[in-house]
């Protein structure tokens, strides 16, 4: 592809911003102009997640913005993460826009608590037959199937009887992903968690949520704002280019995880052949992963599904802190989101825009490729 | 562009559906892969209105869909009418996709009806300060001005003004909208109108909506499904070429009438100018029209917006019947959403696909360029 992130910039990340969604998306889009070099009037595109409150219109009335020529929105929620620049990217390649805003900014602690099921039973779950409630929707809900975490609990459960594990064995695994990224978020100023570590001993304590999943398997509720800019790649001095972007969805990968007919892999083998053909790169080329880590069972799968390890290794992998500082996969350096924030997703964009110009807290020396992925889009990313 | 609307079809349009709005999606679908002589294993994208019931998942299972790689939602009613086009256009130019399904099904008379002020009081205009709603969300409903028709209104009397129109004078212009749409749709099998022509006696005498506007001045609520296939023009033997489309929207431009500073045209001219320049084209250019008929008032303003005749004078244009048969711009060939059916625009953009293969009911010979246009999407169709 011929586009590139330009720019990109995030509000403080809290539990509670004491300002509205709209104007932590303001201040994020703000900023990522400035780093990308650009002014309102130059903005031609938006894309937005479906479910953030911030609409176009919005946009171009609080930033000034001349004319839109392009708008997309982007159903579900962490699968949006890619998919937005996917669109961006698609929308610069085809001459529909030139300056394409990518945006998230939620009060996701202080406003509707992102984690809650009480978000996942309005009337979308009603009229959609479930699948806007990653949880399961009406017909689970009677059963107490309601929220985010409830799905991957089960898919946690099924990593282990496939591969045989006990539950001390799933138990390192997860912590080893919990453990290692709250030590990232520790040098990283944004990071919500900065200042707490977090020890083995400390995540195996933490309180059940639903079991296997204990409290630090979870991501943080979060406040705050991410923007991107994308534009041609020869109009982005200090951008990064993109290689690749896609959605992906199968018809057994439900965005429901309960109606899957195969929960042992988050992203299918053939998504992910077709994203690393159309960026001509292997796993090997990868110096730097994001995850969507909306729980640490998302990092342990995404590792086996890119071809980082082969089935059933991600946990020796993780044992072997491959995927923590000097590893061979520094993965959510950041601390992403259980440790520094959950901004649906983008955050975890925004680090590896950073890990390509150099300026990641937690600097992988000579990063040149960046994967991100969440279970319905990925992208790679090249300096 | 180097995209082409290859296939399209709808169902059935009624008032009574007497099937689910999923079903409507799925034969509209199935015949407009038939008519693109595609396959449901082709398809690899969707884009769908963000208000369609039938999400993208629902269309993958029920046809058998293998992979989704690209999935997209417009915002807003009538103005996705061709933003889907631009979406899917921009999908197969960046390679993201190469068979993408545009669809909408709705029973917007049987189900929630579409033009009644309760489907504009959801929770959607509680939450996004009222842009969702076509009638004024939150600010306007307590002044009872809640409805689409209630806003086009204004826009009326704001013409009726500017151009110093008696109220007989108006009455005329929109009059001659609504009785040449309704004879179109006589020679139309699936307009559901037929049968039941109307007279400018019997238009003037219809019953007051919201002043100026009487019932024949409004779009009627219909149940049925529309879909377009698009792909690449060499992969599309007997499709229509998109030259361009494009989504428009400026700051003055809400998609909230009641706030928007201007009211005098729907489009505005350095929008039209970027759609007509992008196609190579001048409204001269043109042999076939379809405007987004909500209302009368919208045909009347879209002719002068895209160039057919200068401002103040559709009144003119209009009464001499150059948007009927021989005229020198017929427009809504199929009756239009006024007589044919409202399946939220869509419609239209398949009468202008039928046109240009030469099998429209009403059909405009040699037609070459079509132009379909709503409020804040439009696009030029080439034979």
């Amino acid at each position: 592809m011929s586009a590139a992130v330009a720019g990109v910039a995030a509000t403080a990340f809290s539990s509670e911003s004491q300002t509205s969604e709209l104007a932590l998306a303001i201040e994020a889009i703000r900023g990522a102009l400035a780093d990308a070099g650009r002014e309102p009037a130059d903005v031609d595109g938006i894309v937005r997640y479906t479910y953030d409150s911030s609409s176009a219109q919005h946009l171009i009335r609080e930033l000034g913005i001349p004319r839109l020529r392009y708008f997309s929105e982007i159903p579900f929620g962490g699968s949006a993460t890619c998919a937005v620049v996917a669109h961006a990217a698609a929308a610069i390649e085809s001459g529909l826009a030139s300056c394409v805003i990518c945006f998230r900014a939620l009060n996701g602690r202080s406003g509707l608590r992102l984690g809650r099921a009480e978000r996942h039973l309005g009337r979308d779950t009603l009229v959609s037959e479930g699948e806007m409630a990653p949880g399961g929707g009406v017909l689970a809900a009677p059963f107490g199937f309601l929220a985010p975490s409830h799905a991957m609990a089960m898919w946690a459960h099924r990593y282990q009887h496939l591969h045989g594990l006990t539950d001390e064995q799933l138990r390192a695994a997860l912590g080893a992903v919990a453990v290692t990224q709250r030590a990232y978020a520790q040098r990283n100023p944004r990071a919500v968690t900065r200042g707490r570590t977090l020890s083995y001993d400390e995540y195996r304590e933490g309180r059940v949520i639903c079991t296997p999943l204990r409290v630090f398997d979870l991501c943080r509720e979060t406040d705050g704002g991410v923007a991107l800019i994308v534009t041609r790649a020869d109009d982005a001095p200090e951008g990064v280019r993109i290689l690749a972007a896609r959605q992906h969805i199968e018809p057994w990968q439900e965005q429901v995880p309960v109606y899957s007919e195969e929960i042992s892999c988050l992203t299918s083998p053939g998504a992910v052949a077709e994203l690393l053909d159309a960026a001509s790169c292997t796993a090997a080329d990868v110096d730097v992963l994001g995850v969507y880590d909306g729980t640490t069972v998302n990092v342990m799968l995404a590792l086996e599904d890119f071809g980082f390890c082969g089935r059933g290794e991600a946990p020796d992998l993780l044992a072997a802190g491959e995927h923590g500082p000097g590893g061979r996969i520094p993965t959510n350096t950041s601390g992403g989101l259980l440790s520094e924030g959950h901004v649906h997703g983008l955050n975890l964009v925004m680090e590896a825009v950073q890990q390509l110009r150099g300026r990641s807290p937690n600097q992988v020396d000579g990063a040149r490729t960046a994967l991100v992925t969440s279970r319905s889009s990925s992208m790679v990313l090249a300096a």
